[in-house]
């Protein structure tokens, strides 16, 4: 177990299965020294633990939820990373995120919502999680996922 | 004639003159041994191929056929880098696929129609094909394109 | 004052202070020799110049106005790059730009938009501000911002 795991363990988590794509792609691609990480939605056990549009409106995903499910998704993008590195200590930075939220198109609370996976990356990885981002709304995202998040890290050889 | 080149011959399929960008910058960007490509989409001989959102409804594009314009602009996207590089055997890795699917907001086959662009790339690239990969269902995409296809690869020196 | 900066001041711009971000982030990270800009908004002065979505119907913000507003962002964008590596004559390529234009689904003029910003790296960086990039077309942007504009770019060490 390496400082990156304990620090898992410490926050209650568990890294989950890694996802497998939905199609003909792979979790994340190391080049060089960093890592692409697919899209990643919030599956839980294989299932999305949500779907729809996040906005105020009755029947949307709420902002709060969404919030809570951009973590799972940096959570999967966790595991995709170390799928392909093995050891989360070789992560040196969390470089780019970015969150897209599958939003009612009078919902613009994108940073709240990607704000749950950031503050996860930052919780793990403590400065080293700390990146730059940018959160977009969109009109659906995959299997009608409220939320994806993709993820640049830069990793030691 | 590379291998590649040979490659993309077999499949029957041409490589076309390159894009013009429809503004202010260039169709793709060398940096170091990395090439950004430019957001493709379907163009054929000038002419977007398709026009419209993907879904199910009567009048919108369906997912069998923008799943065969992600091709094209895949397709588009390798005669990006060919032109930048000259020789496709270069190629070391297709590493990021971004597919933008515009979408109708209750489509959420973004996976399968972007399937189109990475199917394409595994086939003329081979194991270096295969890529980390986000799908993304937007309002709408430049002149209308139903599909638009960015792409990040390393190339050998 | 470098020849960027001075650039910047015949072109009659002031760099304005770096838009401190909504959330959980930084505005740009140094990775190696990239610099990876968050996505910007049309911030002046702490307050957005514009919200709404862009297209053509009346009460949305106008094409022309959106471009405008584009810009706004590509200065926020260079803003965020001094702030990390100080001296702006350490460009040497705006790689990569993002454009996303909280879209009317009947707007397809992305890529006029987003010339906005594309126009400005011109103008201000020369040669080394041409760029790959992909323009969008979402649904909502934080904030009710019609813009967002995310960047990458390489810096001499």
């Amino acid at each position: 177990m390496g400082v990156v795991d304990d620090r898992i363990a410490e926050l209650g988590l568990t890294l989950p299965e890694v996802v497998p794509p939905v199609a003909a792609y792979v979790p994340a691609v190391l080049d060089g020294s960093r890592v692409y990480v697919s899209g990643q939605v919030p599956m839980v056990g294989g299932v999305l633990a949500a779907t729809g549009q996040v906005g105020e409106l009755v029947g949307l995903v709420s902002a709060e939820k969404a919030h809570e499910l951009a973590a799972v998704c940096a959570l999967n993008a966790i595991a995709a990373i170390k799928s392909l590195v093995g050891d989360l200590d070789r992560v040196e930075r969390i470089v780019k995120v970015t969150g897209f939220v599958a939003s009612d198109p009078s919902f613009t609370g994108q940073p709240g919502v990607v704000n749950g996976a950031s503050e996860l990356f930052q919780q793990v990885f403590g400065d080293l999680g700390v990146h730059a981002r940018s959160a977009v709304g969109v009109a659906a995202l995959p299997l009608g996922a409220p939320v994806e998040v993709e993820v640049i890290a830069h990793v030691r050889a």
